[in-house]
């Protein structure tokens, strides 16, 4: 038995070495004399952790101080109902629709308000990102809302759009960590952990303190200003996933060397699979090129069986999860922080092998 | 180092064989070559998983088949605002008042309807569970509301409260698994992992079908039918706190011999407890005998200085997180499931030497 290349969308990797600290920390961390599973949130220990963590992040994405990072549960599915709610004075939110996520972020929105769809990249399949305009931007909007690296379709804004000085909200589950950004140009980034932030079950959000307001009738758990208000703790935190995420943290900061680190071994990965995608003449890759993401390779043979052959044979060779969103079909390679180099060529190189013997 | 013995009210300990059981399964579970961490939540490795747990549970509390099983996130606190967004159609419930936790609760009921507080024990500050008759219960009430297990005031009900053919809705946080209970009698119960059925960040909704609405205008995440149609998997569900939550299970099963072994030693731990606390001179249990918790032993001294000095004493000894919460002071052993019987009978040898020593 080895370990696979595991190239799933999410859940997916993580660093080796996280994984081998975890398991060896089981049973006892450090002197506690017990599992950080079983640490009381409010003990010395699990406050340590938490606080490492919430550092470590500001210190790698160099959040400014004007911002808040909370830790909370519901993945970014949440995010879309909390989002409104908390964000939604004259009711109505403007939309750049790329895809099934930003889709989900609508509909959520119109239970609670408006979302105005301004610009859409439906008309070819989301394959590309739309551009905006300030001509485009509704006074009357609230915030402008965005998915930044859309995990389905494998898109990414290269560009983050105008906002005419609307907060923009945007959905980097699938692109946190994965490279630089300038905080300040957002009003809110939130991610669900379980793509470059660890395991399932944590939402990072990280939010323009002027955003967070003490709104009447929403449910506690549902509030930015009570989870400000209570460091995230409220009521018990997922408490394990923000180990991990303590864990992963720190292999970034210190064994990668930081963001600017991270974002050239992500390019270097992209780059080799891209290039050769772009060369073959079995597999395409559909997004246009300057939209591409870094983290979502998305590929196909245009032939349904040998898709599905490619795929089969793919797995017996330790290449798994490469099948592409049931929506999309095809073939996706997530190449998230924690796949290797090694992984990306050897998938490359199993590619071109496949094209050959076609 | 050595593990200490954890009284930790929330996350609590956890049964040492599931932990090196996860330890060992941490960078590879069975041929699937990763970390349950890394699976997709739609593999079929994670698909077992989640499915064989539901069953478990489903066994283990002979839970009848009109009801649904539900994997969940956000604490019991989220429960405390979905519960009435999804039951309250008249507009309000009766609530049976008996601590921190049924206040916390009334707070966000108050806020999308109207609890009416039919009964509370707060003129003894919570030291017993309040006696209701058929007359107390509002005909215009949705549901009837209770927390089972008070881990604040250490109290329990020995039998369930007369509900006038409401659905009782039960908040189990803090005694699932500790004893069989009828199922048949509750419209839903809910409870946070982190005491008895694991890690914190998974929350277990069962809840009586007929109950589950499709209400309009409720944030999907938040919507029981939404999450009941999808089998918890709307969206990521928090795959490795359900991987432990299905070890445990395992080990209740299969090494205990089920809930009511489980009773026996439950009620064994705390007999013991109790019997040496209602002999002794130096500490008291303030709770009214027929309704004390099995799961959280409470007591003082009398004298805060003595109790400060007992919890640094008991800590030097490896008893850890003997202190009481911050709203009752005094000390507080919680005796979860995987305290083991060798664990209380080191802290009453303890205690006795210290009474002695005094």
């Amino acid at each position: 038995m080895a370990r696979v290349y595991n190239f799933s969308a999410g859940p997916s990797c993580i660093f080796e070495e996280v994984l081998e600290e975890a398991s060896s920390q089981m049973l006892e961390y450090g002197d506690s004399g017990m599992s950080v599973m079983e640490m009381s949130h409010r003990s010395d220990h699990f406050e340590e952790i938490i606080n490492r963590c919430e550092s470590s992040l500001k210190s790698l994405m160099m959040i400014p101080d004007n911002y808040e990072v909370l830790f909370l549960q519901g993945g970014a599915s949440l995010q879309f109902c909390m989002i409104p709610m908390n964000l939604l004075y004259k009711g109505s939110a403007d939309v750049i629709h790329t895809g099934i996520w930003t889709e989900k972020a609508i509909k959520e929105l119109n239970r609670l308000g408006k979302a105005e769809v301004i610009a859409s990249s439906e008309d070819k399949t989301f394959t590309y990102i739309p551009k905006i305009d300030e001509s485009m931007i509704n006074d009357t909007a609230d915030y402008l809302y965005i998915c930044q690296n859309n995990t389905i379709f494998g898109t990414r804004y290269a560009e983050l759009p105008i906002t005419k000085g609307k907060p923009l909200v945007a959905d980097l589950s699938s692109c946190i960590l994965s490279e630089p950004v300038d905080v300040s140009k957002y009003g809110i980034i939130f991610a669900g952990a379980q793509k470059n932030m660890g395991i399932a079950g944590l939402t990072t959000v990280i939010i323009r303190k002027d955003l967070i307001e003490d709104r009447k009738n929403i449910p506690s758990m549902l509030s930015y200003k009570v989870m400000a208000d209570n460091k995230s703790m409220y009521n018990t935190p997922p408490t394990y996933a923000i180990y991990i995420c303590d864990l992963v943290l720190n292999h970034i900061t210190r064994k990668i060397g930081g963001l600017a680190e991270m974002e050239k071994k992500n390019r270097e990965k992209a780059d080799i699979l891209y290039t050769y995608l772009d060369s073959s003449s079995l597999f395409k890759n559909p997004v246009n090129k300057e939209d591409r993401s870094l983290m979502n390779v998305t590929f196909v043979t245009g032939d349904e069986n040998t898709d599905k052959d490619f795929i089969v044979k793919a797995e017996e060779e330790g290449f798994v999860n490469l099948k592409g969103h049931r929506l999309v079909g095809g073939m996706r390679a997530s190449i998230y922080n924690a796949m290797s180099l090694e992984g990306v060529k050897s998938l490359v190189s199993f590619m071109s092998e496949y094209e050959r013997n076609k």
